[in-house]
């Protein structure tokens, strides 16, 4: 079995944003020389999210729009976890929303995707250097 | 190690529907040959989830009440996805609920499974044919 | 390749809680001898959840307030799932929010975390024993 390992790293300006990462990936895949096996993507922070969706500009804000609706950036003081000095609260309940991770099929060297399969990284509390893992095992 | 892959098609008369599929996967993982690894299943399309709960027909109902209420179909033109002309919107808020995918355990060549797992394919934009992807790793 | 199996149990005495399992995960790392590979954690109940996220006491509480808000326990004639007996419609939809699983990377015969990834058993149907999967496949 073969494995390989990279970080992809990201300091998005703002506070959210849903970035298109799958040309990265594709290339951590041809990197890897991996067949046939499964390919892991994670975000390292607790604040963001990997997900797989559609690269659609309206389904972007739509998403935006939803989850501040469910997990409201303001009022600050409405959560908890802020009491330590963070304004994140929401981020964390945004990322549960959204997933840590998605895990793809390798089939014949290639992400095994449907038609408009796309992954996302997407950031909840940006404005900094912030970390996604790609691990591919397989052969 | 082995692989193997297999594609399951849909074509759900519903707008919405959640369908039992633990009888297919049991069936691909017998055909794998696979007897420790792990078994990942999901949907192909970006309007579709792929989980594991009860297949208990209140609880299906359940599901379908709360992500109308969380993601509403109507009125479509909330969603500023719909402006491509597309009418579900929704469906690819409800399936970030619901989740693109699952992945099993294999033990003793068996789903390892604690007694109520099934696993479900939840369409929410139906009406046409949709694919969930079936990848095993293992030996 | 090699595989890991393990049941950790659980008997929690609240109807609602979330334990840090990253002790316990960590230990079966170590006992498994896998150096590189992939981690699954999974609930094998319906009405419980495994997730990564903070282990921050303010955040629990975030989590339990906003999940109430999202799929409230009370009244339980509102959930079809209800009516055969049981009284956790809600677990089921909770549960669907926070995740069935996660899959973490193994490198180096560390799970390959960021700073504030820790693993947690959410319960949403407590008082009585219940499992959760760990399973470790690689070399």
């Amino acid at each position: 079995m073969k494995s390989f390992r990279k970080e992809l790293w990201f300091n998005v300006p703002n506070r959210r944003d849903y970035i298109n990462i799958t040309t990265e990936i594709n290339e951590c895949l041809r990197e890897s020389g991996i067949k046939e096996g499964l390919c892991l993507v994670n975000a390292m922070h607790i604040t963001a999210s990997v997900y797989i969706n559609d690269n659609e500009s309206g389904l972007l804000q739509d998403y935006d729009v939803w989850l501040e609706k469910l997990a409201p950036h303001e009022p600050v003081s409405h959560y908890r976890h802020n009491r330590t000095g963070e304004d994140n609260g929401d981020a964390h309940l945004k990322r549960q929303i959204m997933g840590r991770e998605v895990v793809v099929a390798v089939t014949n060297g290639n992400l095994d995707f449907g038609p408009w399969e796309q992954i996302f990284y997407a950031e909840f509390d940006g404005r900094r250097r912030k970390r996604v893992l790609v691990k591919i095992v397989g052969d």
